[in-house]
């Protein structure tokens, strides 16, 4: 019989999803040039031409049973291994190839690594706002979700809440920096204080806490700011990366986890996680790509478009008298809605062709997420409509 | 702290990852085309032209975004739609794009189908002699596995168990054909027979019993056998496909579902495996890869290459003395070891060079498989050194 706990899945239908849809369905009507698509964080540069050059030249040159022949659950050996030496240069890490596992995506990475530090009843703390599908990878793992309050003033952590729920039963405590959807890249002093907490608890308890750690927009980062390298700041931590954002390769499911070499356990994390493949059916993303990616690794596309756009959107908020907090990286902003209900500020803005994100589902009500990765151009056209939205509904004063 | 459900799993080594280990090793001191290494289900021949071809033509003229952007969880839905029409065209069925769920291989397929179909608790039958990671799959699900015992005769169903074993706590029954571990592909008869008592059953019990199919070897049947397509048998039915043997392509990691257009919960089935998806952080196969793979579904590799490798080895076989039943398709040969215990026997093989897999994992202890996926050149090779191996260990009389 059909198992029912998945069936009654079926009927929550995301917001982002449901937004996504009317945009296209609107743009059929209007052209999708008039529509103002902010809902989907889908990258809008292409990959850099070294990864289709890689692609070309294996595909023209090699063995097809040495592309697209199995690779070991793993990853690749070599490059898992390349892998590592990049992040060592970059970073002054010492991860050797046995510490990085080949992920489906970031969400591949974070899935496994939950499952890996975590058993059935313990907690997971995230924090507002946060990536709605957290709430699956955890739930999947028979582990129990907590959600820190957001710290609204700044998008870094609310360590009073944090430390009143950082408890015995804390298995796991899991990160995303730069934000997706605040935008924000925690401080080198957020990042030290939570680390100086979780090493104390972990004293304190007598068990390991693992700082978990989704890394997608770790290349996205704006000129001015810093983006620590989270594993350099705490011994048991685990990174979780995707190439969707800094390679624009997110249909093609690529990331890895990476295991502090320091970490409890630190040569079998992946290891397990190869096992815990096996019960899932999914084994390592597509070898052709693995072998591709191996040779790109340092590259990026060319993400200078998210800060322009960052730069437009930012100030005409700012102009219009939003309340927000400037972004450090991402394509993300995150305002505060000009009424409570976010879902109805935004129901209004899709009346002026404005599709923007409430972000209730972030597990933060009252806020709105806008996704600009667009075209510039359709950035620029959209502020006018946003003033005038702003002007007309909530009778802001702007020009 | 790390899981210690999954920890304790890294004691189990797979037999065949060890002996294919060795296989190398041995390879390394002796030259690998002196290893007659007979132990992984590798596919031997390239993928198609045509594949290699569509993939060029792509990444040369297409706009990387559309190539490399997000894939709905379902899969790509122009490619879910070619699927289903190429099955009908084939098959003679009626799916619809809604019964296609792209998946990461047959394994991907097989694991979100169990998953679908029953709860944890709920019993899951399987045939030995069995693909080993069924024991995973199954075991992901918290469903309980219980093995009907083999038919060694033929290699069909021991149906008598089979009677037995199928009670009301039964949620699915997985098969395989054409079979891996024996090489057997199930007649009309077992099929037909198979259908009617679950059919039977379901009415009996009033509740529904899937029969899920496992079909990646559905293109390596041989000259006069006939392969049925399952799901013309039985209502209840899902169809787990792979990419990997027909075209050569196991390190992509494609493949499908397809839910029975008959079947309860027919239009319902493929999105609650996408939901099944977020809690597992894999979604659908790399967008590149489906879309090349929509445009060749119907072309195969040259899978000529595994009937001559199947008459060469059943026929020297025979020769021998060993009691083998004569496959019908995929690229393995099950024969009766020489001695009780075959991974005795298969130590001794490898004092030969000979590297044969004992079928204990397998649910079928005192067997052997032989997976034939290598050069018709090395099977050649590999016979004098078999019956010199079956003459002086065991006293077979062979020239």
């Amino acid at each position: 019989m059909i198992n029912q706990t998945y069936k009654k899945m079926l009927t929550g239908k995301s917001v982002i999803r449901e937004l996504s849809e009317y945009a296209t369905a609107r743009g059929k009507e209007i052209g999708y040039e008039n529509v103002f698509d902010y809902s989907l964080g889908n990258p809008s540069v292409p990959c850099p031409k070294e990864f289709t050059e890689e692609m070309l030249s294996m595909l023209e040159k090699e063995d097809p049973m040495a592309i697209h022949g199995y690779s070991p659950s793993l990853g690749i050996e070599s490059v898992r291994t390349a892998i590592a030496e990049s992040l060592n240069q970059r970073f002054g890490m010492e991860y050797q190839t046995e510490h990085i596992f080949m992920t489906s995506g970031a969400a591949g990475a974070l899935a496994h690594a939950l499952r890996c530090v975590t058993k059935p009843g313990d907690e997971v703390l995230i924090f507002a706002p946060y990536f709605t599908e957290y709430e699956h990878y955890v739930g999947g793992t028979g582990a129990v979700l907590r959600i820190v309050p957001a710290d609204t003033e700044t998008f870094q952590i609310n360590f009073t809440a944090f430390e009143e729920m950082l408890t015995e039963k804390t298995a796991a405590v899991l990160i995303n920096t730069p934000n997706n959807p605040s935008g924000i890249v925690y401080s080198k002093e957020t990042i030290q204080r939570l680390a100086a907490i979780m090493e104390e608890r972990q004293k304190q308890f007598g068990h390991d806490i693992f700082l978990i750690s989704d890394e997608p927009y770790r290349e996205i980062v704006f000129s001015g700011e810093e983006s620590p390298y989270i594993s350099k700041f705490y011994r048991n931590s685990i990174s979780a990366y995707s190439y969707s954002k800094s390679l624009s390769l997110p249909g093609e499911r690529i990331g890895y986890l990476a295991a502090n070499p320091a970490c409890t356990d630190a040569d079998k994390i992946a290891v397990i996680c190869s096992q815990i493949s096996r019960g899932i059916g999914h084994n390592c993303p597509p070898s052709s790509i693995q072998l591709a990616v191996a040779k790109v690794l340092d590259k990026t596309s060319d993400l200078s478009v998210y800060e322009t756009n960052r730069n437009l959107l930012y100030q005409a908020l700012v102009e219009i008298g939003f309340s927000v907090v400037k972004p450090g990286g991402t394509f993300y902003i995150f305002p505060k809605a000009l009424e409570e209900d976010a879902k109805a500020f935004c129901m209004k803005a899709k009346e002026y062709d404005l599709i923007l994100v409430p972000a209730d589902g972030f597990g933060c009500p009252g806020y709105f997420r806008m996704a600009y990765c667009i075209d510039t151009e359709k950035v620029k056209r959209s502020i006018p409509v946003l003033k005038r939205f702003a002007k007309e509904v909530y009778g802001m004063s702007v020009c």
